[in-house]
């Protein structure tokens, strides 16, 4: 990094938030993507003004910046540029209002989202979405992906709950999108343009959040199923039986297995397993719609159903679903969790075609999904030293997302775009909607510092 | 209008649907804002190509187009330039596509609210934005302006239901900003964009929404008050009591009297009304609900508490709040609606401030609230033919506004900023929001075609 733009970046974050030294350097370069890039240097933000200052220098010196949160992004968002500079956002973490009068929370980007539900606990509230990687993902990074998950039939995503942003525009304005009430009309809704934008089109450096009351009772689930399609075809059914689940999981043969081999939960190795949870602020309320759950079960075949609503048990019951992803990890050098969402009826459809896919190409797929809203995540298991794999790797992913568009479905639902999936963001819109994103990325950041090489952009 | 534009008019939508006849340019010239500017024609809008080629042709000729539904806006977002052009949009009004099975409804934008709702009633399911105007007015104009309405604390306004718009941008070029699936991040969030950009960044010719199973079971209960701030403060203590209302309005003196004196309901006639509904599955779980609700109210002095699950009863007291609107316009020439929103715990203070303000002006205003989002409509009843009295009003607004803003407020939580309220942007947003606001505008309508003078723009 060029000695005067590196004198000016200790200026502005002071000597010891500043960062060149290669072991810093190496664990910036990778996001759980498994990509990576290393970028020339790195700070530590601990405040907007911080991130203002460093914006307008990379303007004048056309350095690329990539803001990243806990780097958890499955799709290479929080990946530098080569030679850029990274903006770590974590000491950023402070929660700065609990207004439960107002049903809002006013935070900090590097606020852990695991760390803000247990701080809202207390007041019987919380803060729905609820991505697998909420132990240690910033709310910065939800904002900046609309993370979703498990809640998200029931409960929605991010961009639901977002009411206020502060962000630092590239040019180092500071931009106030929203209001703090729970409507507001006033302009376009600049809130949600930042929503999703992967850090592309300025920095998020305060959020503030809705919050809901706590649903007191749960009713949980699950069943078995000898035949994969056959599961989606019972999640289509639970989804239009009049009721909305606020947890409604799919694993697969495979995941199950692999379950197994790595606790001792001693799972049925049936074609797939569902996951459902009832809501509600009474038992009868959550066992109504179980009961609704259990009719569309049976009515598709499910083989063994297992109710409770004892909290120990129904730990039990998540067990599996929350130890999936690690335990994939296991099978093999490389793993690549694909994030497709499908039209809720397409669900089985996909599922069959997963299957097929699967063996066409010999290549290990296990899924898991939210399949309460269509979300499905292919795992791809295989060994990347093999290049004769790899390259049926390209392919099967190839497959599963041309299977998905044609499905009148979406290449991801929560895991973002990131460098990914950037080449295939012309298989699901078409020159309009991609001319709109680079006209509005131009808009924001005309020299093209912020988060290059990401959602599909030019720059 | 010149002949040759004329003549090119008639060319795309056909002689029976240009109109340049006096009667329907008054009938264009206005909505239920009371504003009014006459425009030189009219076009009925029947498919999405002829939208395409009246825009082309607006930005060679470089006319206003104002695109409309139903004329309900109350800010004047749907009133046109004068001289312009109106695309009634109201033709363009078949369903689609239901899809239970995937939770959504695929609607062109002249479809009423209520019939599409009562078109959904049958498969049990909802789209739940329920603004006042959901008799007439268009699922367009719902994503024009983000409608809201009374169920907005629980289940939030149209924002929330839309996944994906077909929108003819000014250049005549058509945009598909999301996705037929419940989840979507595949690029930036333009569909939200478009949602409450009154028709100034392009005009909306297929919406996708989606939709909610029907809550079988309400509770209903109202509460009166001798103190209108201490009807706030139950307000406020209800939505942080653990559950969310379905329903929580206000009523306030003048618009009890009001009512009284247009039908015979016979209504107390106390300084507030509160009227809150609860809903769920089942019985339990609403009861469960109005019991928080009830304890709230209780602890707030109410003075008597009617509580109901009987449909014909809630009826009863649902129909002083229906008409309450109506009634208000009859009492003096002109009435305002107002549209501030404040966080839920300041409330009870911009209701004094709304008593205080009236005092000071010797302005009648009477004021109806979705209390339970912080959304209050102070309503101005006033002559406007007593110049004295109309100059007053203008200080009534702007004391309102003033202080909406400085409890954290804001101008509008669902009428939109419209010509209306465009002077008053700069009160609430500093000069960062709206160059990002005027900006975009330039990016998508450079040659300011569509629906010039709306949401505070500079075209």
């Amino acid at each position: 990094m060029d000695s005067k733009i590196k004198e000016s970046l200790i200026n502005i974050v002071g000597p010891d938030n500043f960062t060149d030294a290669l072991i810093d350097l190496v664990s910036f370069s990778y996001d759980s993507s498994g990509l990576n890039r290393r970028p020339a240097a790195a700070v530590w933000i601990h405040n907007t003004n911080q991130v203002a200052e460093v914006l307008k220098l990379a303007n004048i010196h056309k350095f690329p910046v990539t803001p990243r949160g806990a780097g958890t992004s499955l799709s290479g968002s929080a990946v530098p540029q080569e030679g850029g500079l990274v903006l770590d956002m974590c000491p950023m973490n402070e929660i700065l209002q609990i207004s439960i009068e107002d049903r809002l929370v006013v935070v900090q980007p590097g606020v852990v989202f695991d760390h803000l539900n247990q701080v809202l606990a207390p007041y019987g509230f919380f803060f729905p979405p609820n991505p697998a990687s909420g132990k240690v993902s910033t709310i910065g990074g939800n904002v900046a992906t609309n993370a979703g998950g498990v809640k998200g039939a029931k409960y929605g995503t991010t961009r639901d709950y977002v009411l206020d942003l502060e962000v630092v525009l590239p040019n180092g304005s500071v931009l106030h999108t929203g209001s703090h009430t729970m409507k507001c009309v006033s302009g376009y809704d600049l809130t949600r343009l930042f929503v999703g934008s992967e850090g592309t089109l300025g920095v998020v450096t305060e959020v503030t959040l809705k919050i809901n009351p706590i649903p007191r009772a749960t009713t949980t689930c699950t069943a078995t199923f000898y035949d994969l399609p056959q599961a989606g075809k019972a999640v289509s059914e639970i989804m239009h039986s009049g009721i909305i689940p606020s947890v409604l999981e799919l694993m697969d043969s495979p995941t199950l297995q692999a379950v197994n081999q790595a606790t001792d939960l001693d799972l049925p190795e049936v074609a797939a397993m569902l996951l459902v949870e009832t809501d509600g602020y009474t038992q009868q309320e959550a066992d109504y719609q179980m009961d609704k759950v259990v009719e569309a079960l049976k009515n598709n075949d499910a083989a063994e159903i297992v109710q409770t609503s004892r909290v120990d048990e129904a730990e039990n019951l998540w067990a599996a679903r929350k130890a999936a992803y690690g335990v994939l990890t296991r099978l093999n050098y490389n793993v690549l969790a694909e994030d497709i969402v499908v039209p809720i009826s397409k669900v089985a459809e996909m599922l069959a075609g997963i299957l097929d896919i699967s063996k066409r190409y010999s290549i290990l797929i296990a899924t898991v999904a939210h399949a309460g809203d269509g979300n499905i995540h292919p795992v791809i298991v295989y060994d990347g030293t093999d290049s004769g794999e790899a390259d049926r790797v390209k392919q099967v992913e190839a497959d599963l997302f041309k299977l998905a568009i044609e499905l009148g479905g979406t290449l991801t639902g929560e895991h973002g775009v990131g460098i990914h999936k950037s080449r295939y963001m012309n298989m699901e819109h078409d020159s309009v909607f991609l001319e709109v994103m680079n006209g509005l990325k131009n808009l924001f950041d005309p020299n093209a510092i912020l988060n290059p090489g990401k959602l599909g952009l030019k720059v």
